[in-house]
């Protein structure tokens, strides 16, 4: 089973207070990573992608963590995913997606 | 050789009146698609990903297009793309793609 | 029942083909709209908040005419949305919004 | 009196050098926030969505510092923004949104 | 006088029937475009940087032609912008802006 | 030469791991800070635009720096620079940039 959804500190303030809510990001979830064709780690990649694209630093720091810590996704891995970053989304997105990168090295 | 730098209409316009970005843009794009670990493939389903996050639409048409025709994504590849665009960014991302798709396949 | 999950020209291909991404939608948009203290016009104006304030004129569109259709959502309400899109995300975003209300208007 | 514009570090010093701006600014903001038919804290909500949706944590967390302490906002009341953000903004904007809520309680 | 705001279908209805945001935005309009040192010019490029950057075809287009028509700034200026935008937004916005611009200059 | 393609600490790790990307990023950076007809300095305001445009704070900083530094950019151009954010893209990005550049002046 994918706990991603389970990252994050709010997550359990909305499971015992809204737990409709937390039932249908569950039900989401599940339905968005249990892809047809590609696995669990391509679509990890796009998400990465999609967050460093946007230069949202606490997300893209969380889904490389996860990345890396659930499905031993590789530096270099995730460099080539930045690399499209560079190309679509610019400079910044991509220095931003760098720098996260080696702090969690550290 | 991947040809996607080629596309779009004012790219022959740049080519001509200035060669030195036209330059720059074809070695970006080379650098960019060719990743150390992670194929063309999966580097372009990313940037499908990215597009589609954006709400881009001419942008997400391009990347679906050309994807389907220089690699053979198929519909199932870029529905699971669109499920991880759902969840980190929304249901009019979400659904903007899937009508981009639809339309692609007619 | 809130039907603007049903809208757009997409969904009826989600239901048939990808029938788990079609049922986690629905019950998202359940809990959603089901808000525990606002009503669901309240939340409906958020919705063409947001929309409005990224320029995405489809969504837009589409948040607009469900409203008054829907909801009996008067233009002046809608300014009155479009206000807070002026003063939070500029001139843009504002007067697509007021050049999509009036086109939905004739 | 709408006292929001007077919020925020920088404008004390807009206010002494650069008065024809912050004149414009708080003409604008009386302009907004007094709208024809929807009352002050039903745009002060549409205004925590749109800074929510966006990943923008300072301008989030102003809004909502701004939403309880000026009017009484509830934290029920900005969860059911958040709904909104959840299903048009995607996973992270809500989970964003979320913990700047729970930091403010504390 | 800078004519800009009252560019745009919609200002017109806004004068009519929302005279006091017709207003806010005509004195918003003049204490930006008057700046204490930048010419009218400049803060022009600044804002095709600005609408390009964010790939939003209608305010990249309406700016485009207010520049070339009011200041009578040159295709080689709009392209130095967009090199710029192609650095910090990436390759979608960039090819969108050179495509608008051919189409403007046809 | 400009150096601004240097900056950022993620840059070396990048020249020393990836240098195909590093000399791609260098011929960009050249092609694109080597305008026709804008001055440097011109083009650096349009970047300063467009970060502060998109509430990028790291990046909105960095611009701001090495405005002041590389080319001796006063605290008037930018604010004239942050008027057009201002209208452009509202009040939150707005009073971001302000703040930054009270901090970098402090």
């Amino acid at each position: 089973m994918k706990e991603e959804v389970f990252y994050g500190r709010g997550m359990k303030k909305i499971k015992a207070d809204y737990p409709e809510v937390y039932d249908a990001i569950i039900k989401l979830n599940d339905a968005v990573y249990t892809g047809k064709v590609l696995d669990y780690k391509t679509q990890k990649l796009i998400a990465i992608g999609i967050a460093a694209s946007r230069c949202d630093e606490s997300a893209t720091d969380r889904q490389i963590r996860s990345a890396i810590k659930e499905l031993g996704i590789t530096s270099d891995e995730i460099v080539d995913v930045l690399r499209v970053v560079l190309l679509t989304s610019g400079m910044p997105s991509f220095t931003k997606g760098i720098r996260i990168l080696e702090e969690i090295k550290k």
